[in-house]
Protein backbone atom coordinates (compact mmCIF):
# COMPACT_ATOMS: atom_id res chain seq x y z
CA UNK A 1 0.00 0.00 0.00
CA UNK A 2 1.32 3.22 -1.09
CA UNK A 3 1.14 5.61 2.07
CA UNK A 4 1.60 9.14 -0.12
CA UNK A 5 3.46 11.71 1.81
CA UNK A 6 2.68 15.75 0.90
CA UNK A 7 4.70 18.07 3.19
CA UNK A 8 3.24 21.31 3.92
CA UNK A 9 4.23 24.40 6.56
CA UNK A 10 1.73 25.80 8.96
CA UNK A 11 0.96 29.16 7.65
CA UNK A 12 -0.10 32.02 10.17
CA UNK A 13 -3.81 32.70 8.89
CA UNK A 14 -3.94 28.78 9.68
CA UNK A 15 -3.72 29.51 13.28
CA UNK A 16 -6.01 30.56 16.44
CA UNK A 17 -6.09 32.15 19.61
CA UNK A 18 -5.22 29.44 21.01
CA UNK A 19 -2.02 29.56 19.13
CA UNK A 20 -2.35 26.08 17.68
CA UNK A 21 -3.30 25.23 14.06
CA UNK A 22 -7.30 26.08 14.16
CA UNK A 23 -8.79 22.21 13.88
CA UNK A 24 -10.73 22.75 10.23
CA UNK A 25 -7.88 23.65 8.92
CA UNK A 26 -6.83 19.77 9.02
CA UNK A 27 -9.65 18.95 6.69
CA UNK A 28 -8.02 21.06 4.09
CA UNK A 29 -4.72 19.49 4.55
CA UNK A 30 -6.24 16.19 3.69
CA UNK A 31 -7.82 17.74 0.62
CA UNK A 32 -4.80 18.81 -0.65
CA UNK A 33 -2.94 15.30 0.52
CA UNK A 34 -5.38 13.34 -1.72
CA UNK A 35 -5.34 15.93 -4.27
CA UNK A 36 -1.57 14.94 -4.51
CA UNK A 37 -1.75 11.17 -3.73
CA UNK A 38 -3.86 11.68 -7.18
CA UNK A 39 -1.26 13.92 -8.85
CA UNK A 40 1.63 11.00 -7.64
CA UNK A 41 -0.51 8.28 -9.87
CA UNK A 42 -0.87 10.50 -12.59
CA UNK A 43 -4.06 11.87 -12.48
CA UNK A 44 -5.06 15.44 -11.45
CA UNK A 45 -8.13 16.58 -10.05
CA UNK A 46 -8.11 19.73 -12.17
CA UNK A 47 -7.44 17.43 -15.52
CA UNK A 48 -10.23 14.48 -14.05
CA UNK A 49 -12.58 17.07 -13.53
CA UNK A 50 -11.92 18.59 -17.07
CA UNK A 51 -12.70 15.31 -18.32
CA UNK A 52 -16.16 14.73 -16.50
CA UNK A 53 -14.95 13.21 -13.44
CA UNK A 54 -15.98 14.66 -10.10
CA UNK A 55 -15.22 12.79 -6.74
CA UNK A 56 -17.90 15.32 -4.57
CA UNK A 57 -16.84 14.52 -0.01
CA UNK A 58 -19.48 12.34 0.81
CA UNK A 59 -18.23 12.25 4.47
CA UNK A 60 -14.92 13.40 6.66
CA UNK A 61 -13.80 12.40 10.07
CA UNK A 62 -11.28 13.50 12.05
CA UNK A 63 -9.51 12.90 15.34
CA UNK A 64 -7.01 15.37 17.11
CA UNK A 65 -4.15 13.90 18.95
CA UNK A 66 -1.58 17.06 19.21
CA UNK A 67 -1.52 20.14 18.03
CA UNK A 68 0.38 21.26 15.37
CA UNK A 69 2.15 25.69 16.00
CA UNK A 70 2.92 27.86 13.54
CA UNK A 71 5.60 27.82 10.80
CA UNK A 72 5.86 23.93 11.90
CA UNK A 73 6.61 21.64 8.73
CA UNK A 74 3.42 18.68 8.78
CA UNK A 75 3.96 15.50 6.85
CA UNK A 76 0.46 14.39 5.51
CA UNK A 77 0.24 10.85 4.48
CA UNK A 78 -3.04 9.58 2.64
CA UNK A 79 -3.61 6.28 1.11
CA UNK A 80 -6.55 4.22 -0.37
CA UNK A 81 -8.40 2.45 2.10
CA UNK A 82 -11.41 0.94 0.17
CA UNK A 83 -12.21 1.11 -3.35
CA UNK A 84 -15.44 0.45 -4.92
CA UNK A 85 -16.96 0.69 -7.99
CA UNK A 86 -18.47 3.83 -7.49
CA UNK A 87 -16.85 5.51 -4.58
CA UNK A 88 -13.61 5.26 -2.46
CA UNK A 89 -11.89 5.87 1.54
CA UNK A 90 -8.76 7.95 1.75
CA UNK A 91 -7.13 7.30 5.61
CA UNK A 92 -4.75 10.33 6.87
CA UNK A 93 -1.85 10.72 9.52
CA UNK A 94 -0.81 14.42 10.34
CA UNK A 95 2.37 14.21 11.27
CA UNK A 96 5.42 16.78 12.19
CA UNK A 97 8.02 15.92 9.34
CA UNK A 98 10.95 16.75 11.58
CA UNK A 99 9.67 15.27 15.46
CA UNK A 100 7.75 12.55 13.73
CA UNK A 101 4.90 13.19 16.11
CA UNK A 102 1.23 12.48 15.33
CA UNK A 103 -1.10 15.09 15.28
CA UNK A 104 -4.08 14.23 13.67
CA UNK A 105 -5.43 11.01 11.69
CA UNK A 106 -9.01 10.84 9.84
CA UNK A 107 -10.64 9.33 6.70
CA UNK A 108 -12.78 10.88 3.67
CA UNK A 109 -15.10 8.80 2.33
CA UNK A 110 -15.91 10.19 -2.30
CA UNK A 111 -18.53 9.20 -4.77
CA UNK A 112 -17.64 9.43 -8.59
CA UNK A 113 -19.59 11.33 -10.23
CA UNK A 114 -20.51 13.36 -13.66
CA UNK A 115 -20.09 16.81 -13.60
CA UNK A 116 -23.88 16.83 -12.28
CA UNK A 117 -23.08 14.79 -9.62
CA UNK A 118 -24.76 11.92 -10.72
CA UNK A 119 -23.31 8.60 -9.74
CA UNK A 120 -20.60 7.08 -12.26
CA UNK A 121 -19.56 3.63 -11.96
CA UNK A 122 -15.41 4.63 -12.26
CA UNK A 123 -14.53 0.79 -12.78
CA UNK A 124 -16.63 1.07 -16.18
CA UNK A 125 -16.54 4.42 -17.16
CA UNK A 126 -12.26 5.55 -16.48
CA UNK A 127 -11.29 1.91 -15.53
CA UNK A 128 -7.26 2.93 -16.13
CA UNK A 129 -7.65 5.33 -13.37
CA UNK A 130 -9.96 2.29 -11.12
CA UNK A 131 -6.71 -0.01 -11.86
CA UNK A 132 -3.72 2.95 -10.88
CA UNK A 133 -5.91 3.57 -7.33
CA UNK A 134 -6.71 -0.35 -7.32
CA UNK A 135 -2.89 -1.22 -7.19
CA UNK A 136 -2.42 1.87 -5.41
CA UNK A 137 -3.85 -0.47 -2.66
CA UNK A 138 -1.64 -3.59 -2.84
CA UNK B 1 -33.94 18.51 24.69
CA UNK B 2 -32.70 21.71 23.70
CA UNK B 3 -31.75 21.77 19.37
CA UNK B 4 -30.44 25.50 19.47
CA UNK B 5 -31.16 26.97 16.20
CA UNK B 6 -28.54 29.33 14.73
CA UNK B 7 -28.80 31.16 11.61
CA UNK B 8 -25.97 32.34 9.01
CA UNK B 9 -26.22 33.05 5.70
CA UNK B 10 -23.78 31.42 2.74
CA UNK B 11 -20.73 33.98 1.62
CA UNK B 12 -19.46 34.21 -1.23
CA UNK B 13 -16.01 33.47 0.06
CA UNK B 14 -17.26 30.27 1.57
CA UNK B 15 -18.33 28.48 -1.90
CA UNK B 16 -15.73 26.82 -4.39
CA UNK B 17 -15.38 26.31 -8.15
CA UNK B 18 -17.75 23.53 -7.85
CA UNK B 19 -20.45 26.50 -7.04
CA UNK B 20 -21.34 24.87 -3.57
CA UNK B 21 -20.38 25.63 -0.01
CA UNK B 22 -16.73 23.66 0.52
CA UNK B 23 -17.26 21.18 3.08
CA UNK B 24 -14.09 22.22 5.31
CA UNK B 25 -16.61 25.26 6.27
CA UNK B 26 -19.50 23.45 7.56
CA UNK B 27 -16.71 22.81 10.43
CA UNK B 28 -16.77 25.89 11.07
CA UNK B 29 -20.72 26.36 11.08
CA UNK B 30 -20.26 23.76 13.60
CA UNK B 31 -18.09 25.80 15.67
CA UNK B 32 -19.87 28.65 15.55
CA UNK B 33 -23.51 26.54 16.08
CA UNK B 34 -22.03 25.76 19.52
CA UNK B 35 -20.45 28.84 20.68
CA UNK B 36 -24.22 30.18 20.15
CA UNK B 37 -26.09 27.29 22.04
CA UNK B 38 -23.81 27.98 25.00
CA UNK B 39 -24.13 31.75 24.95
CA UNK B 40 -27.68 30.85 25.08
CA UNK B 41 -27.72 29.06 28.06
CA UNK B 42 -25.28 32.12 29.75
CA UNK B 43 -22.01 30.46 28.93
CA UNK B 44 -20.01 32.79 26.43
CA UNK B 45 -16.45 30.46 25.32
CA UNK B 46 -15.02 33.44 25.49
CA UNK B 47 -15.79 34.51 29.30
CA UNK B 48 -15.84 30.47 30.13
CA UNK B 49 -12.00 30.62 28.33
CA UNK B 50 -11.27 34.02 30.69
CA UNK B 51 -12.51 31.81 33.46
CA UNK B 52 -9.86 29.27 33.02
CA UNK B 53 -12.00 26.48 30.94
CA UNK B 54 -10.96 25.65 27.99
CA UNK B 55 -13.04 23.33 25.57
CA UNK B 56 -10.41 21.39 22.79
CA UNK B 57 -11.54 19.36 19.86
CA UNK B 58 -10.85 15.70 20.47
CA UNK B 59 -12.66 14.88 16.84
CA UNK B 60 -15.12 15.53 14.11
CA UNK B 61 -17.01 13.75 11.67
CA UNK B 62 -19.80 15.36 8.97
CA UNK B 63 -21.97 13.47 6.46
CA UNK B 64 -22.57 15.55 3.20
CA UNK B 65 -25.92 14.73 2.27
CA UNK B 66 -26.85 18.12 -0.33
CA UNK B 67 -24.86 20.76 -1.36
CA UNK B 68 -25.82 24.04 0.24
CA UNK B 69 -25.18 27.07 -1.64
CA UNK B 70 -23.87 30.86 -2.28
CA UNK B 71 -26.48 33.46 0.20
CA UNK B 72 -28.63 30.53 1.04
CA UNK B 73 -29.75 30.99 4.77
CA UNK B 74 -29.01 27.81 6.93
CA UNK B 75 -30.12 26.67 9.97
CA UNK B 76 -27.55 25.01 12.08
CA UNK B 77 -28.95 23.12 14.93
CA UNK B 78 -26.74 22.29 17.46
CA UNK B 79 -27.53 20.11 20.80
CA UNK B 80 -25.49 18.03 23.30
CA UNK B 81 -25.54 14.56 22.95
CA UNK B 82 -23.56 13.28 25.56
CA UNK B 83 -22.38 14.54 28.82
CA UNK B 84 -19.40 13.25 31.30
CA UNK B 85 -17.30 14.46 34.09
CA UNK B 86 -14.43 15.57 32.00
CA UNK B 87 -15.81 15.60 28.31
CA UNK B 88 -19.10 16.40 25.60
CA UNK B 89 -20.39 15.46 22.70
CA UNK B 90 -22.31 17.49 20.55
CA UNK B 91 -24.40 17.08 17.61
CA UNK B 92 -25.16 19.39 14.39
CA UNK B 93 -27.47 19.31 11.69
CA UNK B 94 -27.53 21.67 8.63
CA UNK B 95 -31.07 22.57 6.71
CA UNK B 96 -31.93 25.12 4.49
CA UNK B 97 -33.94 27.74 6.68
CA UNK B 98 -36.70 28.38 4.18
CA UNK B 99 -36.38 24.81 2.20
CA UNK B 100 -35.95 22.79 5.17
CA UNK B 101 -33.67 20.28 3.66
CA UNK B 102 -30.94 18.67 5.29
CA UNK B 103 -27.29 19.52 3.98
CA UNK B 104 -24.76 18.20 6.45
CA UNK B 105 -25.09 15.88 10.09
CA UNK B 106 -22.28 15.70 12.36
CA UNK B 107 -20.71 15.72 15.50
CA UNK B 108 -17.61 16.97 17.62
CA UNK B 109 -16.00 15.82 20.60
CA UNK B 110 -14.68 18.10 23.12
CA UNK B 111 -12.44 17.66 26.41
CA UNK B 112 -12.74 19.85 28.99
CA UNK B 113 -9.05 21.52 30.19
CA UNK B 114 -7.05 24.21 31.93
CA UNK B 115 -5.48 26.92 29.97
CA UNK B 116 -2.25 24.60 29.52
CA UNK B 117 -4.63 21.77 28.17
CA UNK B 118 -4.29 19.71 31.19
CA UNK B 119 -7.80 17.25 31.55
CA UNK B 120 -10.52 19.24 33.76
CA UNK B 121 -13.59 17.72 35.70
CA UNK B 122 -16.11 20.10 34.54
CA UNK B 123 -18.48 18.71 37.39
CA UNK B 124 -16.46 19.26 39.68
CA UNK B 125 -14.59 22.85 39.22
CA UNK B 126 -17.95 24.46 37.41
CA UNK B 127 -21.13 22.39 38.27
CA UNK B 128 -23.37 25.46 37.03
CA UNK B 129 -22.18 24.84 33.79
CA UNK B 130 -22.19 20.93 34.09
CA UNK B 131 -25.83 21.33 35.79
CA UNK B 132 -26.96 23.28 32.84
CA UNK B 133 -25.88 20.84 30.01
CA UNK B 134 -27.24 18.51 31.78
CA UNK B 135 -30.52 19.76 31.63
CA UNK B 136 -30.54 21.04 27.79
CA UNK B 137 -29.67 17.63 27.14
CA UNK B 138 -33.38 16.81 28.86
CA UNK C 1 -25.09 59.17 1.70
CA UNK C 2 -26.32 56.38 3.33
CA UNK C 3 -23.41 54.18 5.43
CA UNK C 4 -24.81 51.06 5.72
CA UNK C 5 -24.11 49.16 8.97
CA UNK C 6 -23.77 45.27 8.65
CA UNK C 7 -23.17 43.33 12.20
CA UNK C 8 -21.28 40.21 12.54
CA UNK C 9 -19.45 38.71 15.33
CA UNK C 10 -15.69 37.61 15.32
CA UNK C 11 -15.40 33.75 15.33
CA UNK C 12 -12.64 31.74 16.19
CA UNK C 13 -11.18 30.26 13.26
CA UNK C 14 -11.23 34.09 12.46
CA UNK C 15 -8.06 34.65 14.80
CA UNK C 16 -4.65 33.87 14.73
CA UNK C 17 -2.22 33.17 17.24
CA UNK C 18 -1.54 36.95 17.88
CA UNK C 19 -4.96 36.80 19.41
CA UNK C 20 -6.67 38.52 17.24
CA UNK C 21 -8.47 38.72 13.64
CA UNK C 22 -6.37 38.00 11.15
CA UNK C 23 -6.18 40.59 8.71
CA UNK C 24 -6.89 39.03 5.86
CA UNK C 25 -10.35 38.34 7.33
CA UNK C 26 -11.59 42.26 7.16
CA UNK C 27 -10.91 41.71 3.15
CA UNK C 28 -13.90 39.27 3.63
CA UNK C 29 -15.79 41.03 5.81
CA UNK C 30 -15.57 44.07 3.48
CA UNK C 31 -17.23 41.36 0.65
CA UNK C 32 -20.22 40.91 3.80
CA UNK C 33 -21.00 44.39 4.00
CA UNK C 34 -21.26 45.47 0.28
CA UNK C 35 -23.20 42.06 -0.56
CA UNK C 36 -25.91 43.39 2.18
CA UNK C 37 -25.53 47.06 1.00
CA UNK C 38 -26.85 45.85 -2.12
CA UNK C 39 -29.40 43.62 -0.77
CA UNK C 40 -30.98 46.74 1.76
CA UNK C 41 -31.24 48.50 -1.81
CA UNK C 42 -33.01 45.78 -3.08
CA UNK C 43 -30.41 43.95 -5.61
CA UNK C 44 -28.51 40.79 -3.52
CA UNK C 45 -25.57 40.26 -5.51
CA UNK C 46 -27.07 35.91 -6.18
CA UNK C 47 -30.02 37.79 -8.48
CA UNK C 48 -27.39 40.29 -9.89
CA UNK C 49 -25.58 36.80 -11.17
CA UNK C 50 -28.30 35.38 -12.15
CA UNK C 51 -29.58 37.92 -14.19
CA UNK C 52 -26.05 38.13 -16.05
CA UNK C 53 -24.43 40.98 -13.88
CA UNK C 54 -21.00 40.39 -12.14
CA UNK C 55 -18.85 42.77 -10.01
CA UNK C 56 -15.23 41.55 -10.24
CA UNK C 57 -13.10 43.04 -7.45
CA UNK C 58 -10.15 45.32 -9.41
CA UNK C 59 -8.45 46.33 -6.44
CA UNK C 60 -8.81 46.21 -2.59
CA UNK C 61 -6.98 48.09 0.10
CA UNK C 62 -6.88 48.28 3.90
CA UNK C 63 -5.70 50.15 6.83
CA UNK C 64 -5.48 48.35 10.27
CA UNK C 65 -5.73 50.63 13.31
CA UNK C 66 -7.13 48.86 16.22
CA UNK C 67 -7.00 44.96 16.39
CA UNK C 68 -10.27 43.16 16.69
CA UNK C 69 -10.51 39.95 19.19
CA UNK C 70 -12.41 36.82 19.97
CA UNK C 71 -16.29 37.19 20.05
CA UNK C 72 -16.42 40.65 19.48
CA UNK C 73 -19.44 42.00 17.62
CA UNK C 74 -18.29 44.37 14.54
CA UNK C 75 -20.18 46.82 12.89
CA UNK C 76 -18.65 46.91 9.44
CA UNK C 77 -20.22 50.18 7.69
CA UNK C 78 -20.04 50.38 4.04
CA UNK C 79 -20.72 52.88 1.46
CA UNK C 80 -20.77 53.99 -2.06
CA UNK C 81 -17.78 56.45 -3.01
CA UNK C 82 -17.43 56.59 -6.46
CA UNK C 83 -20.04 55.54 -9.30
CA UNK C 84 -18.84 55.38 -12.73
CA UNK C 85 -21.01 54.16 -16.07
CA UNK C 86 -18.83 50.93 -15.87
CA UNK C 87 -17.29 51.03 -12.33
CA UNK C 88 -18.02 51.44 -8.60
CA UNK C 89 -15.95 52.60 -5.48
CA UNK C 90 -16.93 51.24 -2.43
CA UNK C 91 -15.47 52.16 1.04
CA UNK C 92 -15.58 50.67 4.74
CA UNK C 93 -15.37 51.10 7.98
CA UNK C 94 -15.16 48.11 10.53
CA UNK C 95 -15.93 49.65 14.39
CA UNK C 96 -16.48 47.93 17.76
CA UNK C 97 -20.68 47.45 18.21
CA UNK C 98 -20.44 48.41 21.62
CA UNK C 99 -16.91 50.49 22.14
CA UNK C 100 -17.51 52.58 18.38
CA UNK C 101 -13.54 52.02 18.59
CA UNK C 102 -12.53 52.05 15.07
CA UNK C 103 -10.55 49.19 13.94
CA UNK C 104 -9.92 49.30 10.26
CA UNK C 105 -11.37 51.23 7.01
CA UNK C 106 -10.41 50.60 3.56
CA UNK C 107 -12.07 50.53 -0.07
CA UNK C 108 -12.61 48.25 -2.96
CA UNK C 109 -13.09 49.15 -6.72
CA UNK C 110 -15.33 46.82 -8.76
CA UNK C 111 -15.82 46.64 -12.75
CA UNK C 112 -19.25 45.43 -13.61
CA UNK C 113 -19.15 42.74 -16.19
CA UNK C 114 -20.63 39.91 -17.85
CA UNK C 115 -20.68 36.31 -16.67
CA UNK C 116 -17.26 36.19 -19.09
CA UNK C 117 -15.63 38.81 -17.33
CA UNK C 118 -16.49 41.77 -20.21
CA UNK C 119 -17.25 44.94 -19.26
CA UNK C 120 -20.54 46.31 -19.28
CA UNK C 121 -22.45 49.87 -19.32
CA UNK C 122 -24.36 49.38 -15.99
CA UNK C 123 -25.48 53.08 -16.71
CA UNK C 124 -27.02 51.43 -20.15
CA UNK C 125 -28.00 47.61 -19.22
CA UNK C 126 -29.56 48.09 -15.86
CA UNK C 127 -30.42 51.84 -15.73
CA UNK C 128 -32.87 50.81 -12.12
CA UNK C 129 -29.80 49.47 -10.16
CA UNK C 130 -27.18 52.36 -12.02
CA UNK C 131 -29.91 54.95 -10.39
CA UNK C 132 -30.80 53.17 -7.01
CA UNK C 133 -26.34 53.34 -6.43
CA UNK C 134 -26.60 56.64 -7.23
CA UNK C 135 -29.29 58.03 -4.90
CA UNK C 136 -27.35 55.79 -2.33
CA UNK C 137 -24.55 58.20 -3.01
CA UNK C 138 -26.31 61.38 -2.17
CA UNK D 1 17.21 44.14 -5.22
CA UNK D 2 16.11 40.79 -4.06
CA UNK D 3 12.79 39.69 -5.54
CA UNK D 4 12.34 36.18 -3.45
CA UNK D 5 10.34 33.89 -5.10
CA UNK D 6 7.76 31.80 -3.48
CA UNK D 7 6.11 29.04 -5.56
CA UNK D 8 2.63 27.68 -4.15
CA UNK D 9 -0.39 26.09 -6.03
CA UNK D 10 -3.63 27.12 -6.06
CA UNK D 11 -6.00 25.22 -2.95
CA UNK D 12 -9.55 23.83 -3.99
CA UNK D 13 -10.28 25.35 -0.42
CA UNK D 14 -9.06 28.81 -2.28
CA UNK D 15 -11.45 29.12 -5.50
CA UNK D 16 -14.95 30.41 -5.44
CA UNK D 17 -18.39 30.07 -7.15
CA UNK D 18 -16.62 32.15 -10.24
CA UNK D 19 -14.11 29.52 -10.40
CA UNK D 20 -10.75 31.52 -9.59
CA UNK D 21 -8.97 32.18 -6.73
CA UNK D 22 -11.20 34.09 -4.56
CA UNK D 23 -9.53 37.79 -4.17
CA UNK D 24 -9.05 37.74 -0.51
CA UNK D 25 -6.51 34.53 -0.40
CA UNK D 26 -4.37 36.68 -2.73
CA UNK D 27 -3.58 38.56 1.01
CA UNK D 28 -2.76 35.70 2.55
CA UNK D 29 -0.30 34.43 -0.53
CA UNK D 30 1.45 37.54 0.41
CA UNK D 31 1.60 36.61 4.60
CA UNK D 32 3.22 33.57 2.69
CA UNK D 33 5.66 35.08 0.56
CA UNK D 34 7.11 37.72 2.69
CA UNK D 35 7.40 34.62 5.23
CA UNK D 36 9.32 32.66 3.00
CA UNK D 37 11.49 36.18 2.04
CA UNK D 38 12.13 36.64 5.84
CA UNK D 39 13.21 32.95 6.02
CA UNK D 40 15.78 33.20 3.04
CA UNK D 41 17.67 36.01 4.72
CA UNK D 42 18.26 33.74 7.74
CA UNK D 43 15.22 35.11 10.26
CA UNK D 44 12.25 33.15 10.73
CA UNK D 45 9.08 34.58 11.38
CA UNK D 46 8.76 32.25 14.10
CA UNK D 47 12.32 33.32 16.27
CA UNK D 48 11.52 36.48 15.75
CA UNK D 49 8.56 36.36 17.25
CA UNK D 50 9.97 34.28 19.95
CA UNK D 51 12.86 36.63 20.58
CA UNK D 52 10.29 39.57 21.37
CA UNK D 53 10.04 41.35 17.90
CA UNK D 54 6.44 41.09 16.15
CA UNK D 55 5.72 43.19 12.86
CA UNK D 56 1.70 43.94 12.52
CA UNK D 57 0.48 44.42 9.44
CA UNK D 58 -0.10 48.30 9.33
CA UNK D 59 -1.87 48.33 5.88
CA UNK D 60 -2.05 45.94 2.84
CA UNK D 61 -3.61 46.88 -1.04
CA UNK D 62 -3.80 44.77 -3.96
CA UNK D 63 -4.46 45.02 -7.51
CA UNK D 64 -6.31 42.34 -9.58
CA UNK D 65 -5.24 42.17 -12.79
CA UNK D 66 -5.94 38.78 -14.13
CA UNK D 67 -7.63 35.76 -12.47
CA UNK D 68 -5.30 32.78 -11.22
CA UNK D 69 -7.57 29.36 -11.13
CA UNK D 70 -7.37 25.73 -9.67
CA UNK D 71 -4.46 23.54 -9.34
CA UNK D 72 -2.20 26.38 -11.04
CA UNK D 73 1.26 27.05 -9.98
CA UNK D 74 1.67 30.59 -9.05
CA UNK D 75 5.44 32.06 -8.01
CA UNK D 76 4.75 34.93 -5.49
CA UNK D 77 7.12 37.30 -5.83
CA UNK D 78 8.30 39.76 -2.69
CA UNK D 79 10.86 42.37 -2.03
CA UNK D 80 11.63 45.33 0.27
CA UNK D 81 10.34 48.55 -1.17
CA UNK D 82 11.20 50.86 1.83
CA UNK D 83 13.11 50.67 5.41
CA UNK D 84 12.71 53.02 8.15
CA UNK D 85 13.66 52.66 11.76
CA UNK D 86 10.65 51.12 12.73
CA UNK D 87 8.80 49.72 9.64
CA UNK D 88 8.39 48.38 6.58
CA UNK D 89 6.89 48.34 3.65
CA UNK D 90 7.20 45.15 1.20
CA UNK D 91 5.78 44.76 -2.51
CA UNK D 92 4.36 41.90 -4.22
CA UNK D 93 3.98 40.48 -7.60
CA UNK D 94 1.83 36.87 -8.04
CA UNK D 95 2.27 35.53 -11.15
CA UNK D 96 1.34 31.95 -12.84
CA UNK D 97 4.84 30.13 -12.93
CA UNK D 98 4.89 28.53 -16.30
CA UNK D 99 3.01 31.49 -18.32
CA UNK D 100 4.52 34.36 -16.69
CA UNK D 101 1.21 35.92 -16.48
CA UNK D 102 0.74 38.82 -13.85
CA UNK D 103 -1.79 38.08 -11.93
CA UNK D 104 -2.04 40.37 -8.29
CA UNK D 105 0.47 43.22 -7.56
CA UNK D 106 0.53 44.82 -4.50
CA UNK D 107 1.98 46.16 -1.30
CA UNK D 108 2.15 45.37 2.65
CA UNK D 109 3.74 47.73 5.51
CA UNK D 110 4.48 46.66 9.04
CA UNK D 111 5.50 48.16 11.87
CA UNK D 112 8.19 46.68 14.21
CA UNK D 113 6.55 46.15 17.85
CA UNK D 114 7.70 44.27 21.14
CA UNK D 115 4.93 41.56 21.83
CA UNK D 116 2.60 44.10 23.39
CA UNK D 117 2.74 45.46 20.18
CA UNK D 118 4.33 48.57 21.16
CA UNK D 119 6.63 50.28 18.55
CA UNK D 120 10.27 49.06 18.47
CA UNK D 121 13.25 50.93 16.83
CA UNK D 122 14.95 47.81 14.52
CA UNK D 123 17.67 49.62 13.71
CA UNK D 124 18.39 49.86 17.51
CA UNK D 125 17.31 46.73 19.10
CA UNK D 126 17.97 44.50 16.63
CA UNK D 127 20.67 45.71 14.15
CA UNK D 128 21.55 42.85 12.28
CA UNK D 129 18.10 42.13 10.85
CA UNK D 130 17.83 45.59 10.12
CA UNK D 131 21.24 45.43 8.16
CA UNK D 132 20.10 42.36 6.26
CA UNK D 133 16.79 43.91 5.07
CA UNK D 134 19.06 46.96 3.89
CA UNK D 135 21.16 45.08 2.28
CA UNK D 136 17.87 43.09 0.60
CA UNK D 137 16.97 46.04 -1.02
CA UNK D 138 20.32 46.96 -2.96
Amino acid sequence: MIKYETKMRVEYYETDAMGIVHHSNYIRYFETARTELFRSMGYSYDEMEKSGIYMPVLSVDAEFRTPAVYDEMLSVFCWVEKLKGASIELRYEVRGTESGQLHVTGSSSHGFTTPDLKPMRLKKEAPEIYEALKSAME
